[in-house]
């Protein structure tokens, strides 16, 4: 029998470069990084090196701009055998600020969708991100009204994909997640039984990359969010 | 009349220096950090200083270890005139991740209290501090199955204590706030129409501290959190 789209009560969204530009402005100031380290160190080095330090550091930081700026800095001083200047430490800081101070750019067909689905369903915007951050981006982007509330999760695993369906008190196959990231929004959503809807977007941090072909019942691929109207319109949902 | 208790159906409990100690971790760095900077500044202006950038950065770093470190190294920055050495920034990063690590220590009364609240009440857990660092501590603290969830806000104002209050799909007056903030955890729940609790702590932030005394029907001060369960029983709740 197939999955019954018509029982779908919520739907969560990923935000960051699924309702809006994010992952650019970290490549932007990593380029920025790599200019200013490239004195002391080759540029594909340094690349590698923040990386690690950012892994390292995700269990304590967790994710987001601060956690971004604090391994830069650390990258820089030991990538520079502890001789980095002052003012490209308060470069690196000041880059931090721009990124939290960034306008927000909606991605394509984002406020006609959300604006259709809202009359059907419970809108979340689930997010590891920072939430005062999270909520100042909402905020810039006028979406509020379309959002019940924000679910901000430390991480996007199978676990807190439970505790949220438990928090909203709905089943799994009442949930839909929809997000660009196939290791955080897909793959955990499936898992627990709900559906989830992959809509790529052109850059995914490497830590978030996944190298697999998926295929699911639940499981829908799409360019673009306007794509869901009539995906969910194929089960008229009874209300 | 008197505000009836027994419709109290969920109690918020803020938990950084309500559950457990938090702020002296803060005034051992910043004492750590005034040590290393005295060479720079007088104790006392670097002690100002710090408040100053922290305040200031408030609106853009929010609350936590992180947007602390961010701010001691700017301030340091600043007071040296740009000439702090590495060696110091790397300290300053250590003590956050210290800050971080650190055990945590429940403070007085918090498990048999909780242990028995939670029978009769939906507990939840109402911190504006950082998610992934607030579970670490609830994971640590073995205190997790006592509460129903965590809201994370980014500040504590009428206005998230308003949405809380609907996410949690009750009323102002079922809802009870305990906490050690007068600023935070009491005035603007007494503002919305909740019951409020004081349970002061040794030590307040500068920028959470009020003059004030309180008089207020709702409004309860208490040496430590086991003081709530003969005020509760006090109107035996009906179920």
């Amino acid at each position: 029998m197939k999955p019954d789209l018509s029982l779908i009560k919520v739907i969560g969204f990923d935000a960051d470069d699924t309702l809006w530009v994010n992952e650019p402005f970290f490549r932007d100031s990593e380029e920025k990084f790599c200019d200013m380290l490239e004195p002391y160190c080759p540029r594909h080095d340094i690349m590698k090196h923040l990386l690690t330090v950012e892994i390292r550091n995700l269990n304590l930081y967790g994710y987001g701009v601060k956690a971004f700026v604090l391994s830069m800095i650390e990258t820089a001083i030991d990538l520079s055998g502890g001789t980095i200047p002052n003012k490209m430490i308060k470069r690196i800081m000041e880059m931090g600020k721009e990124q939290l101070e960034m306008p927000v750019e909606l991605l394509e067909d984002v406020r006609s969708t959300l604006s259709v689905l809202k009359n059907d369903y419970r809108l979340v915007m689930v997010t590891k991100g920072d939430l005062l951050d999270q909520e100042r981006k909402l905020k810039k982007s006028s979406l509020s009204s379309y959002f019940h509330h924000i679910e901000i999760v430390s991480e996007k695993r199978e676990e807190e994909y439970l505790k949220i369906i438990k928090h909203l008190d709905i089943q799994p196959h009442e949930f839909m997640m929809v997000g660009n990231s196939l290791k955080s929004d897909v793959i955990p959503a499936l898992e627990i039984g709900a559906f989830a809807v992959h809509v790529p977007f052109h850059t995914t941090w490497i830590h978030e990359q996944v190298d697999i072909t998926l295929t699911h019942e639940k499981f829908y691929e799409m360019d673009k969010l306007s794509e869901l109207i009539p995906v969910l319109a194929v089960g008229e949902k009874v209300s």
